[in-house]
C-alpha cells in the first residue's frame, strides 16, 4: 500500500515540526516540503524532515492527498487562491493559521468544486521561528482546532483529523466564528494587554526601577517575546473579534478603576474574589 | 557585647521570614516576636524563630533598638499610632508595607520627637501567607527599598540598612512618592491588569475553551494567585498613583485599539516593536 502524500507548504516552526513529528513518530505519510527558499528545502532534506522537496507550488500540490498551508497567517488567504489554480477534485486543503473566519471564507470563494478545505489551528508553538527551530513532539498532547462548516465533506475532516492525531494532537472542532472569538479571548487579548503594559511601564522606568519588578511583571513581560510581526498580523486578521475582546476588557478595567477611585472596599473585594474563583475553577492554578 | 534587640510585630510570611532568616544566618540580633495570636507566638518559639515572645505591643517594643512592623499594609498606619504611645527617644521604627507615602506621613504625625521612622519595603514574597510559610532566605539577593525623608536621622537609616543587609537584601533608597509611583507601575498595575483580564475572559469560556489557552494566558493568570485581600488593600492604600498608572495604561490600550480598528499596519508594527525593544533593554528576556 502506498503511503499517502502530504504536501507541507511553508517550512517554518510549525510546518517543519509537522514534518519532523511525522518522521520521528514513524507515521505512514510521505512528506513533500514546499517552500520558496532553496536553503530551507536543502535543510529539510538534509535533516530527513521530508522525502521530497520543491520550490514550485504547482508541483508541490500535485497528487498530494492532503496539502497543509503552514505559512504566516496573513499569507494564507493569498496562498489558498494561488493553490486553487492547481488543486483537483478529491484533494483536501488545510492550514495552520491562528485566525479562521477570513481564511475559511477565502477558501470557500476560491476553491473549485470537489476540493475540500478544513480550517486548522494547532495550539502549539514557541517564541522561536524558522525551520531550524522545528521540533518533533511540538503538537503532542496539545489541542488542534479544526473549523469545518456545514458543507465540509466528512471524509475531508476525517483525513485532517488523522493527520493531527498522528502528530499526537487532540482534535477539537469549533465553527470559524467561535474559534476567532475564543482565541481573541484566550490568546490575542492577553497579548494585546501584555504589550500595552510593557509600553506603559517601560518608558517610565530607568534600569534601577525596572530591577525592582517582582515576578508578576516578569510573567507578563514574558508574554511579549513573540516576534512583533506575528501580533501585527493577528491584529490585522482577527480585527472584529479582537476589538470586541478589547472593549470587554476595557469595561472590566473601568469597573476596577471606579472601585479604586471610590475607595469601594466591597467592590474591590468582589472584583478580586471573582477572579480568584474563576482561576481556581477554570485553570486549577 | 549585648546583641541588639529587634522586635518583629506581626509574624506572617514576611515577619516570620525576617526572624527565620536572621536565625539561619546567625546574625547578631536578639529577636522578639510580637503578635496577637498566641498560637503564632508558640509556633515561633517552638521553631526557634524568636528568642522571646509577647502578645502585648507595649511590652513588645520596650527596650528594642529596632521595631519592624510586619503586619498587612492597611493595618500599619494604625499600628504606628498605637506604638507611638510606647516608643521612647532613640528607638527606631520601620515597616515592610508595599505602599509608603501614607505610612510615612502617618509616622511623621504620630511619633514623638527622637523616635525615628524609616519606611521599608522588601520586594519579596510568595503567594502563600502565614508564619507557617516563613522561609529563611526569602530576602536573599532581593531588593529592599527604604524611603527616608529629609529629616530622617542618618543613624536610623544605617540601622535599618544593617538589618536588611544582614538578611541578604540589597538596599535601595527612594523617596516615598517615587516609591509609590514605581510600584504602581511595576507591581500594582500588572496585578490590576491581570485580574481584569481574568474577569473578562473567564465568564465567557467553558472549561473546554479554557483548555485551549496557551502558555501566555497561563502566565497572566498565574499573577492572580495572591490572596484577594492583599490587592484590595494595596488599591486602598495606593489609590492616586495606581489611578494614574491605570490611566496611562488605558491610553496605550486605546492606542492599540485605534491601530487595530484602522487596520494601521505601520502603527501596529511600531507598537509591538517598541515593546520588544523595551523588553530586551530593561529586562533582557
Amino acid at each position: 500500500m502506498n503511503r499517502p502524500l502530504l504536501a507541507v507548504v511553508g517550512l517554518g516552526l510549525i510546518g517543519g515540526s509537522i514534518a519532523a513529528s511525522l518522521k520521528s513518530r514513524g507515521a505512514p505519510w510521505r512528506v513533500r516540503a514546499v517552500d520558496r527558499r532553496r536553503s530551507t528545502l536543502d535543510y529539510a532534506l538534509r535533516r530527513g524532515l521530508a522525502d521530497e522537496a520543491t520550490d514550485s507550488l504547482a508541483e508541490g500540490v500535485r497528487d498530494a492527498e492532503l496539502v497543509v498551508l503552514a505559512t504566516p497567517v496573513r499569507s494564507i488567504r493569498d496562498l489558498v487562491v494561488e493553490a486553487a489554480g492547481w488543486l483537483v477534485p478529491g484533494q483536501v486543503l488545510t492550514d495552520v493559521g491562528s485566525t479562521k473566519q477570513t481564511i475559511v471564507e477565502a477558501a470557500r470563494a476560491a476553491l473549485p468544486p470537489g476540493v475540500a478545505f478544513v480550517g486548522g489551528h494547532p495550539v502549539a508553538g514557541t517564541e522561536h521561528s524558522g525551520v531550524e527551530s522545528a521540533v518533533p513532539g511540538l503538537f503532542e498532547g496539545r489541542p488542534c482546532v479544526l473549523t469545518p462548516v456545514a458543507d465540509t465533506p466528512t471524509e475531508a475532516v476525517a483525513a485532517v483529523t488523522r493527520l493531527w492525531e498522528a502528530l499526537g494532537a487532540e482534535v477539537v472542532c469549533l465553527d470559524p466564528a467561535t474559534h476567532d472569538r475564543v482565541f481573541a479571548l484566550v490568546s490575542h487579548l492577553p497579548h494585546a494587554v501584555a504589550y500595552s503594559l510593557v509600553n506603559t511601564v517601560a518608558p517610565r522606568l530607568g534600569s534601577r526601577e525596572a530591577g525592582l519588578a517582582g515576578g508578576s511583571l516578569a510573567d507578563v513581560v514574558r508574554v511579549t517575546r513573540s516576534p512583533a510581526a506575528v501580533w501585527r498580523d493577528v491584529c490585522m486578521e482577527n480585527r472584529e473579534p479582537l476589538l470586541w475582546a478589547v472593549d470587554q476588557f476595557a469595561e472590566r478595567l473601568a469597573e476596577l478603576r471606579a472601585a479604586i477611585e471610590g475607595a469601594d472596599e466591597a467592590a474591590l473585594d468582589d472584583f478580586f474574589h471573582r477572579a480568584s474563583e474563576s482561576r481556581a475553577a477554570l485553570w486549577r492554578v
